[in-house]
């Protein structure tokens, strides 16, 4: 990534070839679920925006695409937008949650090639696109990394931006009405993985996300509270809050249910051991 | 705090007393300078709140308050609504961001006091207030405590909810166009005074936070790129990245210049330690 210095206006062209036209691309954070988290500048960017692109990950989230398409006839009047639906190149899952790493280069490296593609073909060099980015941009998303990834490729040019959005993360403490750290203390997001190598050292508050295997039940004896939560910011959101020994079975018991009968789950959870002030 | 198992409307009634009109409090994170940061949320929250609590911590924040008047003029027509000013206690900034932790606890109960005393003089009993918090609640700001300490006395009682809101973090990486972990690896958020203990364990992401002493300088020997920036979301807006040793001398000028200018500064960034992947 290039180092950028008083960005301004956020735009630095990049790639190959004459001046001319510059496409724009609008990398629109849009909250974990709730449609009320859009920030008004999110508003303004899709009211900007002639072409909106949206990677289908498969069935199983189709919720999720929905979602972004309620978005659109909520703040475009009269479906005055240009949609392209491409679908996403299947990650290998065949090896869980423990293969997410070594895949991801790959992975990315296909979605390139796709978004690549979709840029070129489907966005007039005066036109300004957009992606609508689950939650934060800038939390376990693979779009920022993408764009820079095409980029550097040279063979499309573009500026883009980004729009902050309401992580699943801030959405979660809100929902519990607490905070993410204590008073001058730190605070660290991981990810089931990491966490089921070992609890953080140095942080006694920690955020969780893409946990497929329930990784707190590793720390169920340990003196530690956990704020959980489902599908935070829809009609299905599930919270459950308290003594992790206490909890934790419920958790699990509400998590497989949950997931049973949606066919998916998305969860994140904070994990804060007591301490002694 | 309370465990609470599927808050649901998120309203826990606290305190004594019979069931009558219940006070309700928003406590609504309103971004971190960027009026349009603001979420539709937080907009629809404004809109159903009689009166607005706004904590002057003196002079030099005085364009902090400002912006809260903004805020509620943009979307409150006619000025229909009511604003309660109060001072803020000083916190005892003698010894400097050393002094921090220790400090908190009185100043703490010191504002409770306030806060108290406002809500129960200030807020009717079938009304609903609002406090405007800088950021996103969920870090480092006292109100969410506040309000548990002043439900755990007893003497008033109210509910509350929590409206999420763009963090600085998020909006620094945001203008940077960066995310705030690499694929798969954690963040940690901390303070510059723990910063100065040493870079934290088991992370090569770290933002940093309430940093008064540049301590980032400390690290400019290391293989870490950093993203700064200052007054972030503001006209005033200053952003600076690149390898830490060569870009150090320049933010710790920029800020000293920008402070003395405007009489104070907000400023955050993010280190990013070069490892192989
Ligand atoms: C690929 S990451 C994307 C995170 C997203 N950029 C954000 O800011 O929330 C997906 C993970 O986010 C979390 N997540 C996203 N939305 C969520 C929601 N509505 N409820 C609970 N967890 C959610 C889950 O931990 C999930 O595994
Ligand atoms: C008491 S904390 C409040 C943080 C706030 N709740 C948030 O979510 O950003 C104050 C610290 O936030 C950071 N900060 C807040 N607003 C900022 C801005 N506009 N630009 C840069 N840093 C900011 C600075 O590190 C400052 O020391």
């Amino acid at each position: 990534m290039t180092a950028a210095e008083w960005p301004g206006g956020a735009s630095v062209v990049s790639g190959v070839g004459q001046t001319r036209g510059v496409r724009k691309i609008h990398v629109i954070g849009i909250g974990a679920g709730d449609p009320d988290q859009l920030t008004l500048q999110a508003v303004k960017a899709l009211k900007s925006t002639d072409v909106f692109f949206i990677l289908d990950k498969g069935e199983e989230k189709s919720d999720l695409v929905q979602l972004r398409r309620d978005i659109l006839d909520a703040h475009i009047p009269d479906g005055a937008y240009r949609l392209v639906e491409a679908r996403d190149p299947d990650r290998d899952r065949a090896a869980g949650g423990a293969a997410y790493s070594p895949a991801v280069g790959d992975w990315r490296s296909r979605r390139a090639d796709i978004y690549e593609d979709l840029i070129a073909r489907e966005l007039g060099e005066d036109d300004s696109g957009a992606f609508l980015v689950w939650g934060d941009p800038a939390l376990y998303d693979s779009t920022l990394g993408i764009l820079e990834e095409i980029l550097e490729r040279g063979s499309v040019s573009f500026t883009y931006d980004v729009v902050p959005g309401i992580s699943s993360v801030s959405a979660l403490v809100a929902r519990h009405r607490t905070g993410l750290n204590r008073v001058a203390r730190p605070v660290q997001i991981t990810t089931g993985r990491r966490l089921a190598e070992g609890f953080p050292e140095g942080v006694d508050d920690v955020v969780v996300m893409l946990d497929a295997h329930q990784t707190f039940e590793k720390y169920a004896g340990e003196d530690i509270d956990i704020y959980w939560g489902a599908y935070i910011g829809t009609p299905d959101e599930i919270l459950i809050s308290g003594p992790l020994g206490e909890v934790a079975p419920r958790i699990t018991r509400v998590r497989a249910e949950a997931r049973e009968r949606k066919g998916w789950i998305m969860d994140t959870y904070l994990l804060r051991r007591r301490t002694r002030e």
